[in-house]
């Protein structure tokens, strides 16, 4: 006998560039049933966002309306229907959605809004939902909060809110060197020298001018002296993150500082920071987007 | 009536890993004709090469057997044959061609080695054949040659010998983020501003660490501030060559410098350096590499 589908509350979405994720979440905030697909917003027009929603979430709906928040590159100009950015400095707070048309009847649509920064011109969409979250759960946190990924963040949060953020393309770089371009083959497989990327690191660090040579010579390594793709990989890795630290030092010296990521990427962040003498807290994102989202959801009940 | 195809005393051949281009030379190293096709050894097997090189030049060919004079990624590991690297500190001559098999007995091909360095960890090919040709133009230049392009060069050349080099992988890297990243919406366009060029080299050589942020700044300036396409594509550029000048600094600092590269990338060396203070030669890289080529068929010929 299978299990009648859950009737949830209502609906938490994560809707970034390449994937769509949604949850089926009771009142309290408990996941009910979890969905997900590859319709990310970049593969995506105007007209096909409800249906690609529908699509993992229909056998979820109920006969009335069900809420569904989302956060992410769903709210971008490209996506499907724009959130505007709310200007940092601002609150920590999912506390503005924008609720947008659905043909469904049985869809209230919230979108999260991003947050902007004027100058130096910044912006995010997913991580203030993030930080969100871990405000929640953490009220009175004062430091930094780090977001690694394809677009790097770091976020100095005080008194509840966002006071200023600053974005590093190191990860969209380490997957265009590693895949696109002449480096491909020296960095080309799944292994790791934790050696070779604390070494890399500490290079970038200090002469985080030199990174375009040190690029140069991982294929260099290769051809002249064998050194092995899992070096390689490593090293590239430590470079770019080594060449992040420095420009992010006025965020975490002599700060709190807090990691919001994926697993393994957060481990990696970690160890760099460690050897810096910074022991960084870890807080899983995919948790932190829920409790941005619940947050969202409990306001909205509670203001509704 | 047509013209005869000329018969020329060798063929100069600079086969790069995108394009392979040829050229028709008396003996005194005047150009008779020109061919070329994109069979890069990119795109090639061993068994290939022969058959892509007769296709552009058979018709340059007579009944006897025409030397040719090959450089550049040809006489890599996955090229036609390898030609071993000359390690550097080695004379900036081409003086060292590898005779390789060629099924047609009217060809006598030659490939010209590259150069190794042992640490840092660096290769070069094709670049070695245009820095002998420049110092066979300019036999007591003692200074810096910079290569600009793809992999740009800087070599240090003293009493005619390469003393040590350094590869950056610049030009690369502004393929990679203008076309395959998130910022190719911001610098999509052949358009170009001066001041903007001028700015983010600036910033980029006296904070190289900041690179990464200032990527990302790119695309956050066009989506909060409109920033226009042209002024993105020439910050792109100022940011990327400003992280190399800061790098190349013990090169040119100080330093003769002479820029060896295609005419338009040059210029805008030109521009980045001469905001530095330094006032470089210009020589073209298409010459030099039929000077290389001439000055190795003068000594094949010699030593004949």
């Amino acid at each position: 006998m299978i299990a009648a589908p859950p009737k949830p509350a209502w609906i938490a979405v994560d809707w970034g560039t390449s994937n769509l994720r949604a949850w089926a979440m009771d009142a309290a905030g408990e996941v009910l049933d979890h969905a997900e697909s590859d319709t990310g917003m970049a593969g995506l027009t105007p007209p096909n966002f409800e249906p690609a929603l529908l699509r993992i979430i229909q056998h979820w709906l109920g006969d009335g309306t069900t809420p569904v928040i989302a956060c992410g590159m769903v709210g971008a100009r490209q996506g499907w229907t724009e959130a505007p950015y709310r200007a940092a400095p601002c609150l920590a707070r999912t506390d503005a959605p924008v609720r947008i048309t659905a043909q469904d009847t049985r869809l209230a649509v919230y979108l999260l809004p991003g947050v902007s920064q004027e100058s130096p011109a910044d912006v995010m969409r997913g991580e203030e939902t993030q930080i969100a979250g871990y405000l929640a759960q953490n009220p009175n946190f004062d430091g930094i909060l780090c977001l690694p990924g394809t677009h790097s963040k770091w976020v100095h949060v005080s008194a509840g809110e966002i006071v200023s953020f600053r974005t590093f393309m190191t990860g969209e770089l380490f997957a265009l060197l590693g895949s696109k371009s002449v480096l491909r083959h020296s960095v080309d497989t799944g292994d790791w020298d934790d050696d070779a990327f604390a070494d890399a690191l500490q290079t970038a660090l200090s002469r985080p001018e030199t990174l375009a040579a040190h690029l140069f010579a991982l294929r260099a390594e290769h051809l002249l002296h064998d050194q092995a793709p899992r070096v390689g990989r490593a090293r590239l890795s430590g470079l770019l993150i080594g060449v992040e630290l420095a420009a992010a030092k006025p965020y975490w010296l002599g700060q709190p500082v807090v990691l919001i990521g994926p697993a393994r990427l957060s481990q990696t962040y970690a160890a760099a920071l460690a050897a810096q003498g910074v022991g960084p807290g870890i807080a899983d994102a995919s948790a932190m987007t829920r409790a941005g989202l619940t947050a969202a959801y409990t306001q909205l009940k509670a203001t509704a």
